[in-house]
């Protein structure tokens, strides 16, 4: 089996290919190719014994995507695309890259099916920014989309676009609405959400972090290792039951901010909690006001996609992957 | 003023100039220059004495918005589309005109306002194919967006573009969600959605027609006029209160074909009723079957967007407009 995926240098991407080339399989098929494409070069993965190729290149240029598809992989991921903050600030390039990428990828596929049939399937990620508040708590299946940025913009597009070729028959696929991700690996970084990860990840090896917003914050999680797996299910899955609305709410863990210091508490206890330096911002106190705080994932939990449901597993998640599995002494 | 219409030779843009020629201001503001735009050239209005261009242009041409915007309308009603069921035959015309068209519009505007401000209002007709079933009767305002045609996933896409460029100030503007338009005008057609006013239009004047559904099919109508309306509402209204959801579910008549058969009969007696003849048509039934039977449009009610109310109106309006007030004896 051959496996495109796009985005492949980013934190879920990387984390994507680490999953697969340990699995060797993908849904009982032997991996045998590996194709990770990303601004950046992606790096080679340790331990794979099949054929594998890197490649620095931007989804914007329309030449790509038919290069890339030409070499029929069955599985496409398309993880790639411009954060949130810089769609924000860049329009163009976000149009570019979430938008156009997504369409020439799409467009690709179609003129390669056109050639001799081809049918891959494609997972397109999502999020929670196709909605924009207000919205009710939980956020129902069947709410309408109102992004309030431009990514969720693009996010949202991406979702209708994969539809309609899914329903004209030019791939399979699914859209999956990814919740925040938490704990994010790295260092702090100032995207708005950042803190969420910030007020774990560091205390736990000893740093400080700065807390924005109040403790009654309520926010929706999945770990790192969680949204893999909603990807490897995704891959994976029968199709078949999903019928014609394939864009899907994946489950996570809707927590307030207390309730991570609660998990941080019971894990690393009173010293690591004491490290959280509360130093509120209205600016971002007023952005993380328009986000979701839980959404009714009931289609994806039927379809079998699982994410934490305590805030300690998503802790421990980090301590594991992250942290081999122990905290420093 | 100056006001400019692309898709000014359809019959609702027909409509529309008519109606703003004939009332010589829009908003209170006198119409001083006018810009239609179709595939193939508009016919010049009759008794319109300011500035008049006419163009024959294909909105799929990046080069033609950026002429069209380059004028600086302070109006721009958007009303041109491959309908859906060509959209559904030829795939790459309908994306490139019902997709690309509106990018290339909208991004002209916004290049033009890089250089000077700019701020025209963008009237863009949406349609009830945005929703696809299966959906609640009547459909909420906060249904998401499922669309089953490709024409619908393109104007899908048009309302999110259009909320984007709004929300971050590159014009103003709505997105109208128009009903299925009864009676339309002209001969029978071979689009599924026909009969609707095939079974009224011909009858009136002493012709047959086919009905290839039951009586108790439901579907959701306005006249030509309130279309015109709902645009020149929209073109006037004050945009404040609409706040960033800019796609809004117009006001129709919700009427079983059998509700409208009697305002037929009331208006053109049991002799225009014996000219429907029944064929039922398996493909148009499965087809219509997916269509809306209802929408609620109380956000649009409420910012003073008003259609009839009793079918007999839908059947007056077509004998005012279109049959110069009275029936053939």
């Amino acid at each position: 089996m051959h496996v495109l995926v796009i985005g492949a240098a980013g934190m879920v991407g990387v984390k994507l290919t680490q999953r697969l080339v340990r699995d060797g399989h993908l849904g009982g098929r032997a991996l045998e190719r590996l194709t990770l494409v990303d601004v950046v070069a992606p790096q080679h993965p340790a331990g794979f014994s099949g054929r594998i190729e890197t490649l620095a290149a931007d989804i914007s240029d329309a030449a790509l995507a038919p290069r890339l598809v030409a070499a029929r992989p069955e599985i496409v991921f398309h993880l790639a695309a411009i954060v949130s903050g810089e769609a924000e600030e860049d329009f163009d390039k976000g149009y570019r890259i979430n938008l156009d990428g997504v369409r020439h990828l799409f467009e690709a596929i179609r003129a390669e099916g056109a050639r001799a049939p081809y049918m891959p399937r494609v997972i397109f990620t999502s999020s929670i920014a196709v909605f924009g508040a207000p919205f009710p708590d939980p956020i129902p299946e069947e709410f309408h989309l109102t992004p309030l940025t431009s990514y969720g913009t693009q996010k949202a597009i991406g979702e209708l676009l994969l539809n309609d070729y899914v329903r004209r028959g030019f791939f399979d696929g699914l859209s999956i609405r990814l919740p925040t991700i938490c704990i994010r690996p790295g260092r702090p970084n100032k995207a708005a959400s950042g803190f969420f990860s910030n007020i774990l990840r560091e205390p736990l090896v000893g740093r400080e972090a700065v807390l924005p917003v109040s403790d009654d914050v309520r926010h929706w999680h999945a770990s790192p290792r969680a949204a893999v797996g909603f990807l490897i299910h995704a891959a994976t899955m029968d199709l078949a039951p999903v019928g014609p609305r394939r864009a899907l709410s994946m489950p996570g863990l809707s927590a307030t901010v207390g309730e991570q210091i609660e998990a941080l508490r019971k894990i690393a206890g009173e010293r690591a909690v004491r490290l959280i330096r509360r130093e509120p911002d209205e600016t971002i106190v007023r952005i993380v006001s328009g986000w979701a705080r839980r959404l009714d994932a009931s289609r994806a939990e039927a379809l079998g996609f699982r994410a934490e449901t305590k805030f300690e597993d998503i802790v421990r998640v980090h301590i594991e992957d992250e942290l081999g599995g122990a905290l420093p002494v």
